[in-house]
């Protein structure tokens, strides 16, 4: 067979002859190289060095013995996004005498047995307790009873978890003792991975930390992933790396992740099927339905997280195969209109876009292909929020140009609130038209090496419109107009940093008075924070998933023609967005 | 250190001096030993040859190099007491429609997903289930769903456990498969313990065995044995003695111990106590409370069945220190009267006396020390009701006697009903008074080597009195008389054979129409059995523990009184029995 060996890491394999490059480069425990088009042979990441020359790994095969260079500083993907500055909304926290997290030290008293009141030590701390639902525990939980209830005067220190199906004592010590337990919420992102640990006696939150799914190295979006999960090794795989991605964030929060006792897990359907190993293929084959939804109840080790082996692990329930567990737990961080003449509108953008309607009575739920224009992806110049990027551009009325990049450095690309500020700018000024065209040249030079390109506008106005469209078909279907929506929300970790009124300008947002806009940021990491720390919480996250209808508008043949009349800016129909007029008025006047 | 050499076996061990011999023979495996009276010395049973000098092993201590000999045929207590006759009443056997064992197989068709009903694989699955409780699966489980439910159309077959806290999909496999299901009941009581193998398919009894409780060897009643079980040591031998037991019985009903995939176990909470090496001292320390009552629910590999190690291990609950879960389960396979008028007495007697009066409304449940008279000891020529042990006496008017043994052959002893049945015989027949008191001579011969003598009868009287005096006082708390009792349910292994007309002769049942009497046999072994198969079952044994209150008549200062009053034959108060009435007449007549 001919032999692979791989430069500067110098490791060598011998492979079958036809084997494409990047999977010689995985049998060689090399990590490095990303595939965001899921080795399609579009996306140009894995390009390395082949004998000399350059060529993309995923589409170069091994016909003879070969030496293949991989380019330095590619595993960017593993970088910390840094301590994210989300944190839960104060008003969706459970007091700390509500709290009822997942795993819990309880410090009770036991009073002694008289022999009129002649239960069994098991009896009266089952009492103590004060538990409505079932209670078990290990035998050697019981072998350890009768001592500790009798050590120090009846006092007991127990380790409980909970679960749907009742209570479990995993420990029982004589005396209160000072044990204490964490726990871990986990927002599993297509491109991010964030982590809050927890001290689940308080409910406090120790810190919050974010990675790059390292998954993304084999395709940047849910379908890609999909795509390349196609055998049982590719699912190991992908498997493997959300794993690294999430032990690794574990690792960096807590000194002894073994200390960590429960974790409360969200993300879309796909990334939870990753996770868990499981068939994703049938989410994106007709009908599209996930092999698991909601996902019971499992125990750490099962799922191969690096926290105590016994912790358990449960999950935030998806709705169908594009809205997952991260919608409803994002719906669980706001403060839900409780009166059902208040509709809300809840709008999740990542890499993938999520739209929910609804109110105290009814919630109907669909996903819009977004597209990963808003974290860099599809834009020439484009990049994530992160140093370096500009995020606030304005023009003057001689198109001179004001940015403000992230970081203050020199500006090295332009993330999701900065091209859609700059779209805005450019329609304001009459430098593209209404279509998102140039009237005079083909780009636009915002700094030294970040300029867009007539085709970046157009994928940003594609992604817009997918949302616009989504949002008013959904409305439609229900029967509703947009001065019916009370609230908007807006999620995601991109959402922080746009400008509504930028976001209205070019027709992404309805136009509504801005009073009506919350951020709610990483609203899923939110939501199962909470669902960690408190069951009331989690019932309620159970009930939003069964209360919420699945819309699939990929079905819907009024969408094409939704999304047609959004393709503009900021809309075929000038009448949804008054606000906009004047900039029109503008244009026309420039025109004429 | 002193070496000890033990015959025939030829082990020997080296033990500290002043180690007493019957331990250092545990420390050398040999386990032939019975200590019935748990070491104390009075009962003679663990008799050794000890240099060619016969020793009690427990009394005597090694002082220097030694040789022991063991008498041969030591280890009976192993013996199968043979396939039981009793089998559960048809009446309460669920029928095979409402099946729902601990475990079961369970084939289904799970419709394809639709574009209008998109659930997940999961969740089509539950919905075919049917189940009302929280439903949960290990992770391998979910990884083989989606090939499972689109191989045979939809056609799986699960294997699901189900518990109080909800249903566990324990196996999943495509098509409509043959796997089968078992399940084990066991009776564990102080003297033997009792299986039954069940076929979860369909419900029904595969077959039902008895052996001799190991632990006899270290004591013939539950307070030797807790004071026997002081040390974790002694805890430890202890439960592997009973753990043999129950697994030499599951290896002799099933093939492969391995497909018994759930048990359910009834005993009394001594019994489970030491089966689960639970410290039992607090049973009989005031106030008397167990350890664990009700004993949640356990996998069989923690408790040490030799069944498959994931198998859920069930148990009836107990009500106190003193009735426990032999009990309840016992109470489960009577048809109790289900109208308030209706007032049940229900009596298991074996080597424990255990009374629950109640009707519709309420339980009373109590214990009284009856005494291992009616299993044979405590007399001298007193037998189980095994091949050789006399059943039934008849006494002519001239004292020549007609006697009927187990088996036919040559008499070796006489057990609890030929006792009875002799005790009433030798009243009515004038040969002993009132109190029991030969009127000539000190012992009666029933046979060639069987005789009883005063104190014989002296201890039987006792155990009636006992038993009788218990169940007065208990209708004197409720504030009902004997006329009241509709129904009178006699238990255990032993209550089979005895006659209603000479238990009421001698004074032990209450003089009642003999239609209100009905033998129930072994019915913790048959509650189990219903427990283990039936959901409906478990939560109605639940409902009686909870709905039973315990008395403990020790502490009760008219016991005693109706005690001594019951140690007459019948009662010191004749008006009580009015049958037994023509008996003392002819005895006055004798004596006049």
């Amino acid at each position: 067979m001919p032999e692979v060996r791989f430069l500067p890491a110098d490791i060598a394999v011998e492979v079958p002859a036809g084997t494409p490059i990047h999977e010689a480069a995985i049998r060689a425990g090399i990590q490095e190289l990303e595939l965001p088009c899921g080795g399609q042979g579009t996306c140009g990441q894995c390009l390395v060095e082949v004998n000399g020359r350059t060529a993309m790994a995923c589409q170069t095969r091994v016909a003879t013995d070969l030496t293949v260079t991989i380019p330095e500083n590619r595993d960017v993907a593993m970088q910390v996004v840094g301590e994210s500055r989300f944190l839960a909304s104060e008003d969706v926290l459970p007091g700390a005498d509500r709290l009822s997290p997942l795993y819990r030290i309880r410090r009770l008293t036991v009073p002694p047995a008289s022999i009129e009141e002649h239960y069994s030590d098991w009896k009266r701390l089952i009492r103590e307790l004060g538990a409505e639902l079932p209670v078990s525990a290990p035998l050697a939980v019981l072998g350890d009873l009768a001592a500790a209830v009798r050590k120090e005067d009846g006092k007991v220190t127990l380790a409980v978890e909970e679960s749907a199906g009742g209570l479990r004592i995993a420990e029982v010590h004589a005396g209160h003792t000072a044990n204490r337990a964490l726990g871990v919420a986990i927002d599993i992102g297509t491109t991010t991975v964030a982590a809050q640990l927890v001290d689940l006696d308080d409910g406090r939150v120790l810190s919050t930390h974010t990675f790059y799914n390292a998954q993304i190295r084999r395709g940047a979006d849910i379908i890609t992933r999909i795509d390349y999960a196609r055998t049982p090794e590719r699912r190991a795989e992908l498997r493997g790396m959300v794993l690294e991605t999430i032990n690794s964030l574990v690792h960096e929060m807590a000194a002894d992740p073994k200390s960590i006792r429960a974790a409360f897990v969200a993300g879309n359907t796909t990334m939870i099927h990753l996770l868990l190993g499981l068939e994703p293929r049938y989410i994106r084959e007709w009908p599209y339905v996930p092999t698991v939804n909601p996902v019971p109840a499992l125990r750490a080790d099962e799922v191969g997280l690096g926290i105590h082996p016994d912790a358990p692990v449960e999950f935030a329930p998806g709705v169908g195969s594009y809205v997952g567990g991260d919608i409803t737990a994002g719906l669980l961080a706001t403060d839900l209109p409780t009166n059902r003449q208040d509709t809300f509108l809840f709008l999740d953008i990542g890499t993938n876009g999520e739209i929910v309607i609804g109110n105290a009575d009814w919630m109907v739920g669909c996903a819009c292909s977004a597209g990963p224009a808003f974290e860099g992806s599809g834009i020439r110049c484009g990049m994530r929020a992160t140093e370096g990027a500009i995020e606030h551009v304005e023009i003057g009325p001689d198109c001179e140009v004001h940015y403000k990049a992230i970081g203050g450095g020199q500006p090295a690309g332009i993330c999701g609130s900065g091209l859609i500020c700059l779209l805005g700018e450019l329609f304001r000024r009459g430098i593209v038209d209404q279509s998102g065209r140039f009237h005079d040249g083909r780009s636009f030079v915002v700094a030294p090496d970040v300029a867009v390109t007539e085709s970046d506008l157009e994928n940003l106005i594609r992604t817009k419109a997918a949302i616009y469209a989504a949002c008013s078909l959904i409305l439609e279907n229900v029967g509703l107009t947009w001065d019916a929506i009370a609230r908007v929300y807006i999620a995601g970790g991109f959402g922080r940093y746009i400008q509504v009124a930028d976001a209205i300008r070019i027709g992404m947002l309805p136009d509504l008075p801005h009073g009506r806009f919350s951020y709610i940021g990483n609203s899923a990491l939110t939501g199962a924070y909470v669902a960690l720390v408190s069951r009331e919480h989690r019932e309620r996250l159970a009930e939003i998933s069964t209360r919420m209808t699945y819309v699939d508008l990929s079905s819907d043949p009024r969408y094409m023609d939704a999304y047609i009349k959004a393709m503009f800016l900021p809309h075929t129909d000038l009448e949804r967005f008054p606000s906009v007029a004047p900039i029109l008025k503008n244009q026309r006047r420039n025109e004429s």
